[in-house]
């Protein structure tokens, strides 16, 4: 008779900002083809590893060097686009992009009041609003990371964020929560499929990218599996 | 700042019987295809899923419906190798292959009287052997299911399971234990790159299979992580 199965024991998760302070990149990728000899090629200068597969639109599975990196896709993006927009900020102003039509946008006229009283520093994070009427806002301009994105959706989410603040927040902190904001939308979501390029091209931004390892809310963007772990999963430890 | 990094708690681990026994295939798989009207149909039909990538060149990814499932791809294999060996023998023969040219072994003293003391039972086995002067057998057939086969290999580690075992093993142990060792050498091993469509083979053929969650030595084959078990790495929970 076969033995009673043996829960395994947890995996150890290595935390991020460890994992890429001790193993930065060195090298260049060298793109994987079907001989054998490219084999050792893949991942041993890439701490967070090449790209194997997208799990429920959701996750990308990666092989590195010692084991297997499941990143958040959404999370991982967002802290991305956060942090170029905040180098952005410190540098005095965040790249703006017309919009071909201005957007008119309506909304409670709390809310509208809440974005309305922020246009300066709105404008500095590259979202140029102005009043439009009772209860609506023009919107000129929103920040070039953002790329297409749903206007009226970023607006609502702000406006709502700033309802929430209130005047009591300190101004550093105001800054980073619009900036939070912004960076969601302009973060590809879960439920989006990557291949295999734009997945590996996350990778390698993530690597570069400081505090890479927490999203915008402080939850790990990726866990590693070491080889070890993967063997205790299947009890051979 | 951003939040100190929360090792996330483990996920919990389904028992791989209780997962098979629970959810039976039902339905055919359909291949999948770029289109997005396809994504439905991966996943939900077969408990083992959809295989999505190879990892280390050891273990198979694969999407369920409700999250993923990891492979050990040699415990898994072996654990089908058996099985049919084992059905095959309880009919009352294992079939057998003829080698196009007997192979001659080389064994030390003790080894190569333990096999050819068991001679008939590993004919019965599928595996034809006689004495070739002293220290020496020769095979003339091997068990069909293992297919291509290191015969020296099989041969002196069946020999050292023989040795070890000695003569107080109950009989029906010890058939198990000469299938359990041919078994092996008829899997994939760890190691061996699988395309899609063999790693999508295997895992129906789990589905089909009884025992299939724990290879010959007890240990899973398989793993799964549910959605919210995902979640929880990445401290969603």
């Amino acid at each position: 008779a076969a033995q009673a199965f043996q829960s395994p024991s947890p995996p150890s998760l290595a935390q991020p900002q460890d994992f890429l302070a001790e193993a930065p990149p060195q090298a260049r990728y060298e793109p994987a083809d079907d001989s054998s000899s490219s084999e050792a090629a893949i991942a041993p200068d890439y701490p967070l590893g090449a790209a194997k597969a997208q799990l429920h639109k959701t996750y990308i599975v990666a092989e590195t060097a010692s084991g297997v990196c499941i990143v958040d896709q959404h999370a991982a993006h967002e802290r991305l686009v956060m942090e170029q927009m905040k180098a952005q900020y410190e540098q005095g102003q965040i790249k703006s992009q017309a919009l071909l039509l201005p957007e008119i946008v309506e909304l409670p006229a709390d809310q509208t009041e809440a974005v309305l009283a922020e246009a300066d520093r709105l404008k500095s994070a590259g979202l140029e609003v102005e009043a439009f009427g009772a209860g609506a806002i023009l919107v000129r301009s929103v920040p070039a990371l953002l790329g297409q994105t749903d206007v009226k959706s970023l607006l609502s989410d702000l406006a709502e964020e700033l309802v929430h603040l209130g005047g009591a927040t300190a101004l550093s902190d105001r800054t980073g929560y619009i900036l939070a904001t912004m960076s969601c939308h302009g973060s590809v979501r879960a439920g989006r499929r990557l291949n295999a390029e734009e997945m590996n091209a996350l990778l390698r931004q993530m690597e570069v990218t400081p505090a890479a390892g927490q999203c915008n809310h402080g939850r790990p963007t990726f866990v590693t599996l070491s080889l070890a772990d993967l063997e205790k999963l299947f009890g051979r430890s």
